[in-house]
């Protein structure tokens, strides 16, 4: 594959931006694909089989664009599907669990992590494998936080309902003691500040897309296939809605989003 | 097709088994043939192809049941879907939001209808194309309130959340002197007393579930396929998260539902 050839990237919707973003900035040489699953978002709620179904048609997709490297930009599906995709696969693949796990595992003063993600991936227990494996002797607090990834999508970033349903859901991980806190989906980015606000600047958050991009860098270099040219167009594609996607881009991405394209990948 | 065989039934998830409770309750002898989406659920804001390709694969799923009618009791896809299938299958098709706009017409007083759904049912504009043709004199006001579907789907019917979000949602209706108010979403019923509680009681709330089990017998009767056998087994099949699923129904309806089978209809 030329070191020239694109990056896939991937997510349930618009949430994967997050990495892309980080993506842009640390090796900004490198041109995006990107595929966001409007048409089946959310991931977070649907079983193991079903992701693993997904992640496979979207991986087939992007290998049509002749990407050299795949990043899952999205927590569930790197949870549930990353090992899987990878043992098909023999171009790198790249997840956002093992990299955020990794930050959480050096940032912790006291061993005690909080994890905050959707109800497939705190259920799949994947950051609390990967934490022990690094390091045995910290205690992992996983919590399932639902409705956040539709209130981003209804862009209530600030909103003090948005406000309540955190203090809710951030409760039950108060009483642990926790100094470090994972940011366990690709949505929660966007609604750092709240999160913040509540477990106040004591506790460390974990935004897995900074530490996700430095991995693919690292990749990219040890197999030689960085770019050293400058990155061309970046192509953004969805399953559905492409208008609202463009819109919800824009505020995101560093660069203008010009077109989105749909395609089907699956049903 | 003998007038014993089941009435299939689809959403896309658990609301649908409001529609269901209904038919339950109003025709005893039809046996019921389930289908919940759950792998792609919400629809709510999904475009137009893309939920008739999905309801397209359900009513072919639900063909291969034999069923002798069918009831799209999701008002995202009988806006969308219910003309295009209905030109596509010999047997008799029912939306629920016809039956919902003719209770409206006729419940108000003063001519000023609000409607509450998913951004894809009130976005196409389908209860105000019903209802002036019913009644080209009264005003429609349409408000969508996409986070009331993942609200119930997390089972805060009774939450002070669930209570501060309908109050936003509300607020614009509440100016317009509406006296009538649609449940355009089959989830609403579920959360039905935190809505009464904001609007008050002189605002009367359409369930569109009741009045299409009516339109279902009154079909069936002037076709002359109603059962007149006592209903036999019904069946209950979801594309993802059956355990899930079972629980919710076994709340939701008054007979026992004792198995869900898990089944793949596109992707």
């Amino acid at each position: 594959m030329p070191s020239n050839a694109p990056i896939g990237v991937f997510d349930s919707g618009i949430g994967g931006l997050t990495v892309v973003r980080e993506i842009m900035r640390q090796i900004p040489n490198e041109t995006i694909v990107y595929f966001g699953d409007t048409a089946r978002v959310p991931y977070g709620n649907k079983s193991k089989e079903t992701i693993i179904t997904y992640s496979r048609q979207i991986v087939k997709f992007l290998q049509t664009q002749e990407v050299k490297a795949i990043v899952i930009a999205c927590n569930t599906a790197s949870a549930f599907a990353l090992e899987t995709i990878a043992s098909e696969v023999s171009i790198p693949i790249i997840g956002v669990v093992k990299p955020g796990a990794r930050v959480a595992a050096e940032a912790t003063q006291n061993g005690n992590i909080g994890i905050i993600g959707t109800e497939g991936t705190i259920g799949s227990r994947i950051y609390n494998q990967y934490l022990s494996e690094m390091n045995p002797s910290v205690n992992v607090y996983g919590k399932a936080c639902p409705l956040f990834v539709p209130l981003v999508e209804e862009g209530w970033l600030r909103d003090p309902v948005t406000v309540e349903v955190a203090k809710r859901y951030m409760s039950e991980l108060q009483g642990k003691g926790i100094d470090t806190l994972v940011l366990g989906c690709t949505h929660y980015p966007l609604i750092r500040h709240v999160i913040s606000s509540i477990v106040g600047d004591e506790v460390t958050l974990v935004n897995p897309a900074y530490e996700t991009a430095r991995t693919l860098k690292e990749v990219l270099e040890s197999s030689g296939i960085e770019s050293i040219t400058p990155a061309t167009n970046h192509k953004f594609y969805v399953s559905d809605g492409a208008e609202k996607f463009k819109e919800f881009a824009n505020t995101i991405l560093p660069c203008e989003v010009a077109e989105i394209k749909g395609v089907s990948v699956g049903a």
